[in-house]
């Protein structure tokens, strides 16, 4: 089986963080075997004069030693060490990273602005999915990047010199949360964009992600106050009103907002407003990964695919054995079925693609046990990480998955925040018929099967004689009228 | 990927109920596809003169029909199916064969009750771990199983004609629980089984296995009652007592007993007493599987394991991508642990086993995220069939696993049922501390560690210097004394 020679470990020493990673390959996926974070506060200790004090590089190199334990085992040809930003700038970095590099007992790569944008891109490359041109913003403690690309090419790609530490210390140094303080902040933030916004805004996107700890905070409130993922610049608007509400840094107070993220909140709040200004961006969504995971697909050589999901999809299939004929003809028929209610149903391009995609893994729950499967799915879907699917794509698939057969759980549907409430119940509807239809695990045995859709009445027509030639799936059918209706959605088999 | 060639089905048509198997194979074990019952309660429709009724009869049709909807994608030679004590009884079987076959597609086996019995112990020895020389007890709607046997081979094998469901008719017809129905059911049962005690006895067995639905009731009021897993024969008194106080079987209310169970529980009650009683039993646990588990098995012609534990762990390391040289490294070191501490802290055998199983795959958590690893190898354990662990042992390795790392929960330690608790919270102390140490994942990489522990003082003595050389571990070992200390467990390092 797998041994210390199949891992691989990533380091980056950030300006407010070390972290280190160490994954190992699973089925053409990477499975994370450890993750150490020790808040280092390396840019705390730079002076007026770009000095990085003795006591700053003392916590470093503590660091350090205990990343080097773990690393010890790993093959130095599968590790990457980097740092960014403050080594970038600190005069006497020569002095810290000779220590450091003996240390690990392996080369640390102060990298470049452009390097690090470089390596966040592939990051997301690798594990976000969606179309192909897109806009990358990664908002660090000290650097801020602007990338653009296509595929797994970047076109343009900017490190600008803030990050939400340096603004914070900046322009909420009086741990103020004043009007004046945010347009201080957003000001000084749209000039640092501006001289780049052009060059960025030529190469054009589809798509816009975001990869830093703002986002991730973002992400988590908005789930939290039950609203849809998507980033907006009204949305960011009235965070900065509730925080210059709250008066005082140490009084932010915001639903889901947790206590390590507050601090550098409102700094990394005021660029992201004016990135959305400058670069005029409709909508944002988080990146399933950055740097670190940069510099490990790197490593791994896995080739970055069109379509990302479908990756996700096939590894997840092979890790858990999932019957894939099965799959796809469920799959089919899902697909089948949208089709043919998709006007009246208003089912977009996005309903459809994740219909498909939980078809594809619908039985996941069977890996753990044939009772309670659609539960087991559930559970594995939020839990597992699936590149290419955002938090709030993975909730509706769990939630699809988790109502795939028996009773339906309408709290659940309307819970999710990935596609209006309404549209998650009818793709439910859709998949489960689909799995009813296909439930004898054969090609060519399914009827002619129509669909008709209005409103929330739902019918189905078969061939005459077709119920009484197939009892089982009869019996099925008639309990799903019932299982529906306890819904109050209407099912009519003839 | 799998297709429908790979499936296995084994359908049982007993005196009560009708039941369908699919499974299919993977990674050397099986995972259950399909599984249907229905009460088509044959026995019922059984006049005095063994002559089976019309309406039965076209019960057992219509539920073939359901079945044999599912069955015709299955490869003939990988279906079973099997028919027992009222199609060996009744007189007019034929007719009813000769329609059932047509339905089915496939040959119906009306088995003798011996041949019953072997498929019986087949299904047991692939899904029941323990010593090797086991007698095997199963209690049917109409007939009761007695086998003794040494691992794949039975010794010998007994069907005797009384059932949960025939005995309820003739001794608690009156839905009466009294003294005297009892008295009676259990001496007409001792009367049957005393001209076979003597021949099973002479084969002598190491352990007891029940493997019918009233031993899985019983398993079901120990869990929930919070008594340990062993059946015993005061337990079955105390349970007999508790009946006969409710009264009537309409009345009857056991915490644990489901209603479903209910109703065949006082009739198999007595004839298990009266087992205990004529074959001197000590202690029973629940089998894995039976009937059903001996004909998919037997298709699929897997070996029978010396030590079917340790099948089952290698099954599952190789299904959730387990490092299985790192699983060895904690076990090893856990072992050696236990074997230093085994005398003051008195573990048995049955503590080592199971600490040695739990780290073998302690890490399955992983398989779905770093993030909460311990509290999703705890579910993957809860939910997951692991032929050879009773249910009790696998909530007691899903509570070590969930209690691995990070704080240590209590309650969960005294709530299994395997060990006493006291020896649950020794088991996780040296899981703990093996994983702690072996978290480099290399071999030869450890000091000679000396435990000590006297009652709930663990010491642990390491070489000199050796902390201050390993900072990452010295970190972990000092995290590790402040939570077995919330846990009022005293750990010292020197």
């Amino acid at each position: 089986m797998l041994s210390a020679s199949s891992l691989y470990a990533a380091i980056d020493l950030g300006s407010n963080s070390f972290h280190m990673l160490v994954v190992r390959e699973v089925a053409g996926g990477i499975q994370t075997v450890a993750r150490i974070k020790r808040k280092v506060r390396l840019a705390a200790g730079l002076d007026s004069d770009s000095h990085l004090s003795d006591e700053a590089m003392a916590r470093g190199w503590h660091c350090l030693r205990l990343f080097s334990e773990q690393l010890q085992d790993i093959p130095p040809t599968q590790i990457r060490v980097v740092a960014t930003a403050t080594l970038r700038l600190a005069a006497n970095a020569g002095a810290f990273l000779q220590t450091a590099q003996h240390i690990l007992g392996c080369p640390v790569n102060v990298i470049s602005g452009e390097e690090e944008a470089r390596l966040i891109y592939q990051g997301v490359a690798h594990t976000t999915g969606g179309p192909d041109k897109r806009l990358v913003v990664d908002i660090g403690g000290g650097s801020t990047e602007l990338v653009t690309g296509s595929g797994s090419q970047t076109t343009s790609l900017f490190s600008l010199p803030m990050g939400c530490v340096t603004w914070l210390e900046r322009y909420f140094a009086d741990r103020h949360l004043g009007k004046v303080n945010f347009e201080q902040a957003e000001r000084a933030a749209r000039d640092m964009i501006r001289p780049v916004a052009n060059s960025l805004c030529e190469q054009g996107w589809q798509v816009c992600v975001g990869a830093s700890g703002t986002v991730q905070a973002l992400q988590e409130i908005m789930m939290a106050q039950g609203m849809d993922e998507h980033i907006t610049l009204s949305k960011l608007q009235q965070l900065r009103q509730r925080a210059i509400q709250c008066g005082k840094l140490e009084e932010l107070e915001i639903e889901g907002l947790t206590l390590e993220r507050a601090l550098v909140f409102p700094s990394g709040l005021s660029i992201l407003i004016a990135i959305f200004n400058e670069l005029n961006i409709s909508s944002m969504t988080l990146a399933g990964g950055a740097l670190r995971e940069g510099l490990v697909y790197g490593m791994l050589h896995l080739p970055v695919d069109r379509d990302i999901r479908s990756r996700t999809l096939r590894t997840i299939q092979r890790r858990f054995a999932i019957d894939a004929d099965q799959a796809d003809r469920v799959r089919q028929l899902a697909e089948s079925f949208a089709r043919q209610v998709g006007e009246s149903w208003k089912l977009d391009e996005r309903c459809r693609e994740l219909l498909d995609s939980a078809s594809q893994i619908h039985e996941i729950g069977l890996s753990i046990d044939f009772k309670q499967a659609p539960q087991h799915a559930a559970y594995l879907i939020r839990h597992l990480d699936l590149p290419g699917f955002t938090p709030a794509q993975k909730k509706l698939i769990a939630t699809l998955l988790k109502n795939q057969a028996n009773s339906i759980d309408l709290a659940l549907l309307s819970q999710q925040n990935a596609v209006p409430p309404r549209m998650a119940e009818r793709l439910c509807r859709l998949l489960r018929l689909a799995i009813i239809f296909a439930s004898r695990r054969r090609d060519n045995t399914l009827p002619a099967i129509k669909l008709d859709a209005d409103e929330d009445n739902l019918s189905v027509t078969l061939p005459d004689g077709w119920l009484e030639a197939h009892p089982l799936r009869a019996e099925l059918l008639e309990q799903e009228c019932h299982w529906q209706s306890y819904a109050h959605w209407c099912l009519t088999i003839t």
